[in-house]
């Protein structure tokens, strides 16, 4: 329900003035995600400046059934972090809660407060010369509270794994305001449920995290870089076995680059070039690292190219020599998304099938998106070592960018069909928010959707936390 | 409650003749585990052929309100898989569903049915040139599902994690004998609630697991051990950063052997010999690996261990240069349990603390536990590199084994709280079951023991599934 003024001042009072935020201007930046596809109002913005704040404040919100969206750096994709259009919700945000809790380097744990940025995190490792590997795109603003609410991916999940595997422990405050201490810094703990599970990327609907106890590694001292033409995604798929296996698990990232993403970039992005000499079809950009700065990783490296010349895996490729070299390879992955926009209008799709049937799902889904646009330009890339690809559309030149993007539902919907069929995902790493939420109802099983409900209402009984969002 | 002669009739006729067990002497095996210190009684065994089985038969007990206890490999240490003294419950063994049900080595995983044995699960990866690195002393006996269920550890848990990372979908029958078919193979997938987490590590008492993809990795090709003499507890936990880092996490082992263990494993143990030729407080069992065959792990294993002298963290440390002295260090290690009983009475503990506070935990705990009884020998071995370790108790020489055993809760009560004192967890690998359920419910925050009693309640309303453990 809509708080009353009598409501809105106990909240004032709970985080204090600096807490609060109500004047239309200064609430703008957290009513709306940054490419304005979710533009909500709010009755408020309350700014909680510690544990005992977010405790009160969902004190006050349980008690008068005031719904409550949570909300970090406000980056992510599916409006999960956005208030309806009601004006009756609150949006709480965590960014006042950004300190450093501490570091215990013998333990590699880092402990965060939840609004602590993700580069903020990264460099708090760092200075522990250790190595905290979550990296995404956002990682300048986007916040430790907000990944693992998403369970956030990127480009070292196939050796980290996702946000979810870099946590230990959590802070949580539950929809009613009592406060969960899951703090542990603990490897192993079997006594009873492990309920940070839970939270971890239910996106806000199940309680707010508000700590974090991370895991670190240590910081890899060699890193050898490969940009290598393949002939296909299917031989790709089985050069990361070869490299995977000879290395022992030391391959870092593993991302495929189709030809016309190379084309993309070195058309748009000036002094970005092809590392090789000919054209081929599809690339992998390959990165291994290893701890010892001695550890021959370069040889590695090498013999894992050249069986997969032996295999008829690998057409040609090329080792970055240099820091510079390195960063180009890494820009013809990295500046995909960007250049696309050059091209004109771009349909998305974060979808994800088992790592062995990638290039059976890209070939049917390219085959089925051209059947229904001759034309289309298909740029798919990405995390192909995890089974996540990032099938884009590019319009066909010369075509209207609005009739273009008119086929957004259209064409998911050819995509998402082709995804479920092979038994994938269609939201890999991006979460379900307010995007996908109908979607998701309609297409798991009714086993599946009713355990989801019965932990809603188990944990969230009065339906406060972030409604509208994933279910 | 009791099921009455028509509900048995019923039950029986879901799961066939085969699958049915009534008789005392048939029943026997299931009632008790292997050291008898639990012991139940039952009104049926069902041994269902499938998931259409299981779920037949969760229908029916969920109608009727009969209790449920599920059963692996019955290899728990805590009473998890034994029903209660009422003989009401009936116990539901997943042991005729013992299929590989197909493996993707492109895809890295193994998709089987949770009766299929550790062992059975090790040798499909291993037959597909891969590697499931889940390893345990009851692998011989021991089922996945009992695995998955109890989130079991082991000695790889360093590398390659908990069962619990182990696994990339799961099928799980509901307490209302609705099937939830999770048996995903995708790496990433965010929509929705990881609803797999919730099962893993709850004990058979939120749902029955009937399957599970597991994931593979690659085999190993070069193994280096090495026998390092460390002057302390907190010496080792330092060399196990030193070696994690120069080897960029290729360590898989990290073990920690009191000097005890040696004098026990030497004196029981016929061909056993120490080898390092003077003697030390503590030793750590090291082992890295890699993919390559010609990776020169050797040499990341001197220079780790070099390192390690140079800063005073070993004292001495033999490589092994053979198989034979291979399984010799190993057997250092491993024998460490057995030859324990040599000795008398044993109390044990299986606890974890933060890596960081392993020392500082041995040596208070230690002291503590001397001054309640003279003599007392602590035998501290184990999974230093996850925080946890085994602190056991052999008896004083000479004294009473009857008058030692009865002092079991005095001694666990010393020592458990000197566990939580330092954030520790009283259940590192074994989990709750029976043995740990109360003190559990005791030591728990309120807000915790609330959270997990509404999740049960979510899962499984009518109480039925494996009722009296864990919670």
């Amino acid at each position: 329900m809509k708080p009353t003024p009598e409501i809105l001042q106990r909240l004032k009072d709970a985080v204090g003035p600096k807490g609060f935020v109500d004047g239309e201007s200064d609430m703008a930046p957290y009513l709306a995600e940054r490419r304005e596809l979710y533009r909500g109002r709010a009755a408020a913005v309350v700014r909680p400046a510690s544990v005992g704040e977010v405790s009160a404040v969902m004190r006050i919100a349980h008690e008068a059934g005031v719904h409550v969206v949570p909300q970090g750096g406000n980056t992510g994709l599916v409006g999960g972090q956005v208030p309806d259009e009601s004006g009756e919700e609150i949006v709480l945000s965590l960014s006042r809660m950004n300190a450093v809790r501490g570091i215990d380097v013998e333990n590699n744990t880092l402990t965060v407060d939840a609004g602590v940025t993700l580069a903020a995190a990264q460099e708090a490792a760092r200075e522990a010369d250790r190595l905290f590997p979550l990296s995404l795109a956002s990682e300048g603003s986007c916040q430790i509270g907000g990944n693992l609410s998403t369970n956030a991916g990127g480009t070292q999940v196939l050796r980290y794994g996702n946000a979810r595997d870099l946590v230990l422990g959590l802070e949580v405050v539950m929809a009613n305001g009592d406060v969960w201490d899951g703090l542990t810094g603990l490897r192993k703990d079997n006594t009873g449920y492990d309920l940070k599970q839970i939270f971890l990327g239910s996106e806000g609907t199940l309680g707010i995290i508000t700590g974090a106890v991370l895991k670190l590694f240590p910081r890899p001292l060699s890193v050898e870089t490969a940009f290598a033409a393949v002939p296909g995604v299917e031989a790709a798929v089985k050069l990361l076995r070869v490299a995977d296996g000879l290395s022992g698990g030391q391959v870092s990232t593993f991302e495929l680059v189709p030809r016309i993403g190379v084309e993309f970039v070195t058309r748009h992005i000036e002094g970005a070039s092809d590392p090789l000499a000919d054209q081929y079809p599809w690339y992998v950009l390959i990165e291994m690292t290893a701890g010892m700065e001695d550890a021959r990783l370069a040889e590695t490296m090498e013999a894992a190219l050249a069986e997969g010349l032996d295999q008829g895996l690998v057409s040609d490729a090329a080792l970055a020599r240099s820091e510079t070299q390195r960063a180009d390879f890494w820009r013809l992955r990295e500046a995909l998304s960007d250049v696309q926009r050059a091209e004109g209008g771009s349909i998305k799709h974060d979808v994800s099938v088992p790592v062995s049937k990638m290039a059976d799902f890209i070939a049917r889904a390219s085959e089925a998106v051209s059947a229904r646009l001759p034309g289309v330009r298909v740029v798919a890339f990405g995390h192909i070592g995890d089974g996540n690809v990032h099938f884009n559309l590019s319009q066909p030149v010369g075509m209207d960018r609005a009739a273009f993007l008119a086929l957004w539902g259209e064409m998911n919907a050819i995509v998402h069909g082709i995804v479920r069929e092979m038994g994938g995902s269609i939201s890999a790493e991006h979460g379900v928010g307010r995007l996908k939420r109908d979607e998701i109802a309609a297409t798991k099983s009714p086993v599946e959707m009713a355990a989801m409900r019965a932990l809603k209402q188990a944990l969230d009984p009065k339906g406060i936390l972030n409604p509208g969002k994933v279910l």
